[in-house]
């Protein structure tokens, strides 16, 4: 009888660290999932209600820059509200995995949508970036003049929108890899 | 003697199929590999070796265009290159995967590795990409003019460039899901 109390102790002392781990690791990925989510919201957020209007016009043109003039900030709002959407949503699946940390299925299909998010969020982030680089310094080869020193106010705000992306662009990779670690000591 | 020998024919048709599976996949990660490390070689060096001069010069300026004008352009063809040789060199860690197909934490430093090559691979073909754009339609409202009808043949070059990187990038995604489910399986 003794003995057997033992044995249990030993064998739950064996389960246990490989299981707390995992548990750790779970939480992990729920709080970077958080702040994921609020780095592409915060992304999205400040993108899509950045406008600018210049304080002079002509008869014709009134000089006014917001984002949707720009296709690539488009592109940059809808990717970050897309990888937004998802990464709330995994928060549920997140969640299962902490009260079961044994679940491996799920966990690979979380990695397979996190994998595509990533590709999704880093084509979204470099290409306002590039376009950003170009207001900032314009292309004397190109003939693309800065626009950021008549809109100097707009250039700000989207310049700082894309840290909060670029932030949950490197959070993904750290997610596929906890994600990784975790399938493997299932 | 018999029954013994019909034992170890049952137990290995147990463990084969997994076995079988597992070198499978790590079969299918090589290809995939060589592919990827292909389409990067391919859209580096087209974007690398393309360049147009017009027909037409003025007294001080000859017209014409190439990668490094662009520092979206001079990002696609390092960010290429870098995943490029990342992925000749990673054949050989996968080449040793399907001689030991049990091998777990190779798999996972690939698999980080991997990761962190999609968000470089697909910034790069997302950057020029926006680029591309910008010299196909121009932008009236930042009043940058299309390029492309000078620069027909380098436009178009550029253009196909893109494509091996996009390719690339999905097959990244899908060498990562490989890998976690061979991760999960051994």
């Amino acid at each position: 009888m003794k003995s057997g109390t033992l044995d249990a102790g030993e064998a739950s002392k064996d389960v246990n660290p490989t299981q707390r781990l995992n548990r750790g690791l779970s939480v992990l990925d729920f709080i970077l999932r958080i702040i994921a989510g609020a780095g592409t919201l915060a992304s999205a957020v400040t993108m899509g209600t950045t406008n600018e209007t210049l304080p002079f016009f002509t008869q014709s043109i009134q000089f006014r820059a917001e984002y949707d003039d720009i296709p690539s900030f488009t592109f940059f709002v809808i990717g970050n509200s897309i990888a937004c959407g998802y990464l709330v949503l995994s928060l549920v699946l997140s969640l299962f995995h902490i009260v079961r940390s044994a679940a491996v299925n799920s966990r690979i299909l979380l990695l397979a949508f996190d994998t595509a998010m990533l590709g999704l969020l880093s084509a979204a982030a470099s290409a306002a970036a590039s376009i950003v680089y170009l207001a900032h310094k314009g292309n004397s080869d190109a003939n693309w003049f800065a626009i950021c020193q008549q809109f100097n106010n707009f250039c700000e705000r989207i310049s700082g929108s894309l840290i909060g992306s670029f932030v949950a662009a490197f959070l993904l990779i750290l997610l596929i890899i906890t994600s990784a670690v975790t399938i493997s000591r299932h």
